[in-house]
């Protein structure tokens, strides 16, 4: 596409869904605007734009809204045409990449939420529930690496890695917040570089919460929780 | 494409997901086999084509299998092209379309279930909350229909009247059922008359199960919950 482009995404700093669709912008080379919205106090804009599920992300492109971040990024890859691509061209493959997406996309966020937010009995069976998909999920990238190496000397992240980067690489500040390991190396190794490799392409890491700061929020979130204030017992 | 294809459907008579996908396949002309699955006993090529869900529909492509409803519908578009299209070409309209997609596809299924096996104030909650939906995705088609009537002139049947075929159209036998109407034609008249005009399409009535046996399977299935014998109470 030629000229001028108004290009804005209305996101939360924390959030893995808005946070694809600026890395799916960075890859693309795309320059945007971004807004950062407060989910207690969301600008107008974001109500007129998503007056159906008031959420981040947004996008508004020329002036015209789109809502949910995978559909954001499916048109993103139909207009931007003439630079990296996010997915494949050949349909079977196209297939195999919207399936695994679907898949990170829904099965990691509420019991992720479950791990942090509990203890004793209640987290252990989350984490070995977790456990298991990533097994699956360690099984099912296989296709994607058939040398068994997901050494990133690829030139683009395409949109798989872009949704397991914001999905996964927060998850060693989980780890330590909650000492106990989440992807093992020993038991998923290959889920466990692909992991290791996305969280140091400079892209991902110029555009995912840094390790350090997400712990400091996790930990007294996860307290809050477990230890509630004696108040809210 | 051309050449002899192999296409092969698995899926169940009363599953909203694999209907989707034989339409999908009448309404772009393309001859499949069909093999019936039983949730208690599927068949081996069923989980070994989708070992990640073990759920139909699988879709079967030259021996190549794809699992979930929607990736499938989407591979179904990008192969077979010279034949009714599913989507628009243009990509705002396109997302506006994967938008609502998503929108029926997430919402309606779980409330639909609790309506169906509850009674009382449960119900009466559950009824509410899809009366809120209702209004909501009525409002929202408004966008496919501008000048406000969804009488089918149309040739072809799109993704979006595909899925919303195969999720409103058993909804008449729901009402029945419960007793009470869940789409009004009085409060919601744009989704009334689509869901209508979808009912009475040929390719529609040739695939869903036809009112009168639903009726007679969900009255049962609603009283197994909602009046269980007493050994199971």
């Amino acid at each position: 596409m030629a000229g001028k482009e108004s290009v804005i995404v209305h996101g939360m700093w924390a959030s893995p869904y808005s946070k694809r669709v600026e890395l799916a912008l960075k890859v693309k080379g795309i320059p945007y605007e971004y807004v950062e919205e407060d989910f207690k106090n969301k600008t107008p804009e974001l109500l007129k734009y998503n007056p159906v599920h008031k959420k981040i992300p947004v996008f508004v492109h020329n002036g015209k809204p789109i809502a949910e971040s995978l559909v954001i990024l499916e048109y993103i890859e139909e207009v931007w045409k003439d630079c990296p691509q996010l997915l494949p061209n050949d349909p079977y493959e196209k297939a195999q990449v919207r399936f695994w997406v679907d898949f990170i996309n829904q099965k990691f966020t509420d019991i992720m939420m479950t791990i942090i937010k509990t203890k004793g009995e209640v987290q252990e069976k989350a984490l070995s529930q977790v456990h298991e998909l990533i097994k699956v999920l360690d099984e099912g990238i296989k296709i994607f690496f058939p040398d068994g190496n997901p050494t990133f000397e690829v030139k683009n992240l395409g949109l798989l890695d872009i949704i397991a980067s914001t999905v996964f690489c927060s998850f060693s500040a989980t780890e330590e917040v909650i000492g106990a390991k989440i992807i093992d190396p020993e038991k998923t190794p290959l889920l466990y570089s692909w992991v290791k490799a996305l969280g140091e392409h400079p892209l991902v890491m110029d555009i995912i919460v840094p390790h350090e700061k997400l712990v400091s929020i996790l930990g007294p979130w996860r307290q809050s929780f477990i230890n509630p204030p004696p108040s809210q017992t």
